[in-house]
């Protein structure tokens, strides 16, 4: 065996792996994020990680950032004509699907889809090519109303509540109203672009460096530059908003901002998780009505831990039925990354399992795996120590992997039908009756 | 927009997909499968989707099933020393994660892994080129008690109760009772695969069409064919076969079966659940010990739903650590579909949510909110209907969809601070106080 080829594993760059107490973290978000979709009535969906290569392309994005597949040996009977490459996202899939699957569903679709997306980036600190997207979107056939846009933030605040990583806001605006006072301040229609992409780059460049941008890129005077980012950057009055003429846009945006504010007053959301912020732009052009983003208070270099917004059409690409949708994505390999890296999370025990049960003496080996089943079929989580060590070394196992729980017994407990139970984080230990062991367990791990 | 090119999509052989009401199926089994590897103290792990090319082909796997990855168009600083390909299983990942992380973790490592996985493979009916595999291993250090052997089926039965597909029975054998019996009857090292090639095709061709196989591939003279099969298809028993001479080998496989029977009679398996079966070989050179297979007792035509064995040493090809394990997996996407097409699962609602929440009269629209949230805050997964439709379109849209009950409420309700509240099954329909919401619905969908 010694004269065998060893290739030695080495990480690929861009694609994160976790360690077990990473990954327990990241299964607890999971469980967070798939109980919240559910509890919204958002139905699974789960597309294959390959599509057709011409659905994939069909919006025109980069092509060197898209993964395509081969075999590895050219097998008989290929078929050429079906090039498939991984997706880059989950909103391509979903156009396709409800394209594809139209008769089938009902509408409006509420899906929410938890899978890896690929994207062959040149990797870089903080850029992953493999990595979950958490995407709901609600998906209307026709028409959906602004209720829906009003549903998304909620979830978010359930998510986040829950997960428990500080305080957080949702910042919440509409493409329409800043189209309004884009056109209201004399930007031509084909410097929106230009400008949106400018007012989207504030919170990082400062109101000045946004200034020239606006006066340079987007052909805005001085004066009605700084007079939009005064009026942006300012408190918002939707009321002051509606009286200003001059864009039919505007007056539609501002409609649309507060159907959804009422309606988040009357989902019960709390006032200080959430605000309406007009500087909140989104790069994308996709985009047409609401827009969401959210940070955390008191971590803001954490960047939008989750974003998202209305579009009037997910798959024109795919179907002449118009799908006007809304929804909203958690990046969360990116996300979990940060958060390990800030300390808001930190990797806990390497088992999901609460209680070793050790096997100091072989004889009763029949009675260990008894205990176990016991505690397994009382929902308590149960590894037995299989091995023929030490206890010492079992108890040091169970300390590594971060067992709450040891139970321990030999001669002297079985003799008088007792066990002992410790309590691996304070060292206490007591003797208990067998019978009690369930008992005496849910209450330490409780 | 009528003009615009719509490039229709297709679906892609071997990559399936399912409809919301099915894949709601594949997540309760999923839910199963991961609380029940957990109770059993398996911790999740997850490994990208990718591998270097090296990695995978080390065991001399057959290229042209392995999908590799390259840009569609070629980017800047591209290191074509890193080619990539899909993982064709999740034991070639495993055995690299552990030879990795090696020191950062703890062992005896159990981990599940529930991911898809990718085969090149020429569809056809029932096979997949993309899908589920749910896979949980014991990995020793060195060496690992057959105390493990017993769990895994533990684990299996846990499982496949829950699921509720009828009864099963998990067969065990031990690769090396097979062998050491081949040894006895004279069949020469050489021909052991053949041998347990046509050992293991028992089920499908026969009784006859096996022994001519064992004289033709395996050498053997008529009469000890005759005499193995005799053997192997007659109720095992553990003490005649360890009273047997001439083989070691035999023996050490008779010790490992009887204490993984011990162990299963110690863990509180149920007797109808498991049985010794000698004809159990598993095509796979790889098992070294323990092999397991599972049937449906009364629909035998699905085939095993769940296999896997004990093999010597995991990841010879990426350390020189000697790493013993015993594992199982279960091939989930087959599995379903079978089951699917047997009738065995069916597909029920189009929503995880139980409640419908009607919007009868617009005026009323924060009310609905309201009544949304109450529920959803009471652990009731709940939708509200947004779009300006009549209540009948609506509670048609309820059926369709599958909830279990509708809210319904206008001016006369309201009025009197009441709700109707509709069981969707019988159409029986019910006016309740508003404070009773939670109550009355709990009651409704218990």
């Amino acid at each position: 065996m010694s004269d065998k080829q060893i290739i030695k594993p080495q990480p690929i760059s861009g694609f994160p792996e976790w360690l077990p107490e990473q990954k327990l973290v990241e299964e607890r978000l999971l469980r967070i994020i798939r109980r919240e979709f559910e509890r919204f009535g958002f139905t699974p969906i789960e597309t294959p990680a390959v599509e057709r290569k011409e659905i994939l392309t069909a919006k025109g994005i980069v092509e060197k950032e898209i993964y395509a597949l081969s075999r590895l040996a050219a097998g008989e009977g290929e078929d050429p004509s079906t090039e498939m490459a991984l997706h880059f996202d989950l909103t391509v899939p979903l156009a396709r699907y409800v394209s594809q699957h139209n008769s089938q569903l009902s509408f409006q679709f509420r899906r929410y889809q938890i899978q890896k997306v690929w994207r062959g980036e040149r990797p870089q600190a903080g850029r992953f090519r493999e990595f979950y997207q958490c995407d709901i979107d609600i998906v209307g056939n026709g028409s959906l109303s602004a209720l829906n846009d009003a549903e998304i933030p909620c979830v978010i605040h359930s998510i986040f509540s829950q997960i428990g990583i500080g305080r957080f806001v949702i910042r919440i605006n509409n493409r329409k109203v800043l189209q309004g006072l884009l056109e209201i301040h004399g930007v031509p229609q084909d410097r929106y672009q230009a400008a949106l992409r400018a007012i989207d780059s504030l919170e990082k460049i400062g109101e000045e460096k946004v200034a020239n941008e606006l006066i340079s890129d987007a052909g805005m005077a001085a004066d009605r530059a700084r007079a939009l980012l005064e009026l942006l950057t300012t408190a918002p009055d939707l009321d002051a908003l509606r009286r200003m003429d001059g864009s039919e846009t505007l007056r539609r945006g501002v409609d649309e901002l507060s159907e959804v504010a009422a309606g988040l007053r009357a989902l019960g959301m709390p006032d200080d998780v959430w605000r309406i912020d007009l500087t909140i732009a989104r790069g994308l052009d996709y985009y047409t009505g609401t827009v969401y983003e959210t940070q955390l208070v008191d971590n803001p270099e954490i960047g939008s831990i989750c974003s998202g917004g209305r579009y009037d059409d997910l798959a024109s690409n795919y179907t002449r039925q118009n799908l006007p949708g809304v929804g909203i994505s958690i990046g969360l390999t990116r996300l979990l990354s940060r958060l390990f890296d800030a300390g808001l999370l930190k990797p806990g025990a390497q088992t999901p399992a609460t209680v070793l049960v050790t096997t100091m003496d072989r004889r009763f080996l029949a009675d260990y795996l008894a205990l176990a089943s016991e505690l397994r079929r009382a929902g308590i989580d149960t590894e037995v120590y299989t091995e023929p060590k030490r206890l010492g070394d079992q108890l040091k196992y169970a300390d590594r992997k971060g067992f709450r729980v040891a139970v321990v017994a030999g001669d002297s407990e079985f003799a008088e039908n007792s066990l002992t139970v410790k309590d691996l984080a304070s060292g206490a230990q007591m003797r208990i009756p067998r019978e009690n062991l369930v008992e005496a367990v849910s209450v330490l791990v409780r």
